[in-house]
């Protein structure tokens, strides 16, 4: 074992009650009652940035929460590597369905986990994955054996969109210059099949409202004679799927890459078990678009599901409302070569077009986000795959997953170069839900893959 | 004018001024936070009946809110006619929208109220119509002119499904025995053209609830691949009416009675204004069943309309979740000789089987109501339409509504008799809804019609 492999076995027990510490802060973005919150996990995420041993370390303000920067500059020759990670969080609500407080973090053991994993809001996403990289990089500085610069820039609105984080590239981009984006932020397929995540989908997400009549009207006078905004609306959205799982917009896959034969046997080399995926999620039966498996849908394939929906009386017992309006909240799911703009565009146009003349419509675009494909012939891929099979000692593959990191198109655009996305969480994990947990083993073979990536995209150079 | 008249024409201030110290008790009885207000309403409704001239008056304690009796009995060989009204009212949220006080009000003139109307919660619907009947009974009492026997039942939960009405019916059906109930809790077509009221849709609501995978998801990593219960709801809403309009469920129509072509030529006597329905509710276009005026279409057909929907995020910007569950409250209208509890059992029947197997549906039944009909040629309907008919001065028209009285059937399975459903309010009175109003000349021409009621009534029997 190398030193800095040593290193890390013996410092276990310290990263893992450092790590407690951060995830104790409540450094929830979208709720400005925990803005005193997120600005302590800045500072917090400063200091153990310092003592891991960067330089120039600085809380960097935004018109939003402040960006932590940080490096290690050792050799005008050498590779250098951008660690990008996030401080914030989701909020942790609805609370009761957590078994244990979300933020103060326990070990419990579970199936997919009997070494124990930890529980808090942010364990897996993003705390427990780029404070990962905190941890390497100081076991890499203790034992001498940096072979690459780094710089760690660790933002505070990725759960709200990233506002500030373009502004901060453009601003920064001499400073932030460098070969490689490594991130943690992603799942492996599971703990005995690890892969690299070689995609990533894109996000158009809307906001849809259909107005009737202009006031609340008595369904027992009007019911039958006028547009009801709620069974239109609901016959709008199921109208955008078609019985085989296609998305009915017009020309919504006219850009959709097709991906090959070939390239989608490699990929569903990963087994996909249809019984264990339904158990985990309490599901009957799965469902999706016909021709393809549950991975590809949730991977290769893009998707409209309905995030939110409400109007009319929604309280106890019955109210015979037909409402004035009802409204969803909309997001589709993009594949290369699909960009948001044009996937808002052509939805707006749908749903304009499918409403029926009695109603009006109105679409407000959200946030969006590219799609992101890292090819696996590059030395990008190549260096996670070995410094992961390394870790884990076993075959690593690539994985295309269905959840999106608009800012890995930024970082190309800005900076120009490619993101490797080495995540360790699984997809069982509940980020983003109650009862938010990390493996013990993902966390610590995490650090341990972090120095080997550094060693391999050092050579490969 | 008969003494009676002028005594009404006398006292035309003063019964407005009671009116509005009724309508200034906020009787709601939907929220318990307003009990003391009910209690106070049912004590002003008990005093202003006594006043009036009624024996035995009597507020009697229900397991909920209580009833208030009296009686005027003046001879063994009169028919009997029982009034029925409600003191109890609807919530006024949302406050808000309302122009005015909901429980101070205040005459403003408005387009179909050249004359004024009154602004207040309750004003149309109960209080403005139960207070006449108090007050014609007054006139008829000073001017020694009540041709009937009277009895009055004032409820106090008409609002929230008039649970302790049938128990009380039950418990004092000789106390209640009438030959002719009378109520005003209905509108006319227009001021312009009087109608008498001959028919009530029933009513079947229900809650669904749909569940998809176990927990909330994120989107990305499952996106695609599992069941949506929010797109799986909207889209099953949308199948339970088809592009025609006809609502899909198996067996829905089998027991409506179709009404006679000669019957609806009748009824659509009644002129049919299609631009000013749409303006009066700001709608673009008009929607419905195919091959049914908007007349018929709120009134002989049966409906299905959502009367509310929930799931997922609903907050303000963007969560990319899948929930676990999506939820509606679903309301049908129903006509002659549907019945809730048939239409119930067909709508959970289907609503079963057209979920998608990937899901799992809930139906809970809430309350409902039969359908009522009174035929043109009684000697109900023709007292009221004489009545009507010598007050406006117009010739007075059947009219079926598309609202439900529930007690209607409960009346003549218990009382064995007829209810003549004469009410004075628009349908543009916005009942129900913020800035409810009931015009003065309605309120004046009610007070006007019902002796000349008791008095056909009295000749025909």
């Amino acid at each position: 074992m190398s030193t800095t492999q040593s290193y890390i076995q013996e410092n276990k027990q310290r990263f893992l009650d450092e790590l407690f510490d951060i995830l104790r802060i409540a450094s929830i973005s979208a709720d400005p009652a925990y803005k005193q919150e997120v600005l302590d996990c800045a500072d917090a995420v400063a200091k153990h940035l310092k003592a891991a041993g960067a330089d120039n370390v600085e809380i960097c303000e935004t018109k939003g929460n402040p960006i932590v920067f940080g490096e290690k500059l050792i050799g005008e020759n050498l590779p250098t590597v951008l660690v990008y990670g996030h401080y914030d969080v989701q909020p942790a609500d609805p609370l009761e369905l957590w078994t244990s407080d979300p933020f103060e973090p326990v070990v419990k053991k579970t199936d997919l986990h009997p070494d124990g994993a930890i529980f808090a809001r942010g364990s897996a996403d993003d705390k427990g994955q780029f404070f990962m990289h905190v941890k390497a990089f100081e076991a890499m500085m203790k034992t001498n054996s940096l072979p690459c610069n780094v710089k760690f820039i660790i933002e505070g609105e990725e759960e709200v969109g990233s506002a500030s984080l373009a502004d901060f590239l453009e601003e920064n981009k001499e400073k932030l210059s460098c070969d490689v984006i490594l991130i943690s932020d992603t799942h492996i397929y599971s703990n005995e099949q690890p892969t690299v995540t070689t995609g990533l989908r894109g996000l158009s997400y809307v906001e849809v409202e259909v107005e009737g009549p202009n006031r609340d009207l008595h369904s027992g006078l009007y019911g039958g004679a006028v547009p009801n905004p709620i069974n239109v609306l609901s016959k709008m959205i199921g109208e955008l799927i078609d019985e085989k799982g296609h998305i009915t917009i017009d020309g919504f896959y006219d850009n959709v890459v097709v991906v090959s034969d070939e390239d989608r046997k490699e990929m569903n080399k990963l087994k996909d078990d249809p019984e264990a995926y339904k158990k985990s999620i309490g599901l009957n039966d799965i469902q999706g678009e016909e021709g393809y498996t549950t991975l590809e849908r949730a991977s290769i394939r893009p998707t409209l599901d309905a995030n939110g929906i409400w109007g009319g009386y929604t309280g106890e017992g019955a109210k015979t409302v037909i409402p004035s309006k009802a409204f969803a909240k909309i997001s589709m799911r993009l594949v290369p070569n699909q960009t948001p703009e044009e996937i808002t565009e052509k939805f707006t146009k749908c749903f304009e077009k499918i409403a029926p003349k009695s109603v009006k419509v109105k679409v407000t675009p959200h946030h969006g986000g590219m799609p992101y494909v890292l090819e696996s012939n590059t030395k990008e891929f190549l260096a996670a795959k070995k410094a992961m099979e390394k870790a884990f000692g076993k075959e690593v593959l690539p994985y295309r997953s269905g959840g999106s990191i608009p800012i890995t198109s930024l970082f190309e655009k800005v900076l120009g170069a490619k993101s490797v996305l080495m995540g360790f969480g699984l997809d069982t994990d509940a980020i983003h839900s109650p009862n938010e947990h990390y493996g013990l083993y993902n966390y610590y073979k995490g650090i341990e893959s972090i120095p080997y990536f550094f060693e391999f995209y050092a050579q490969g150079n």
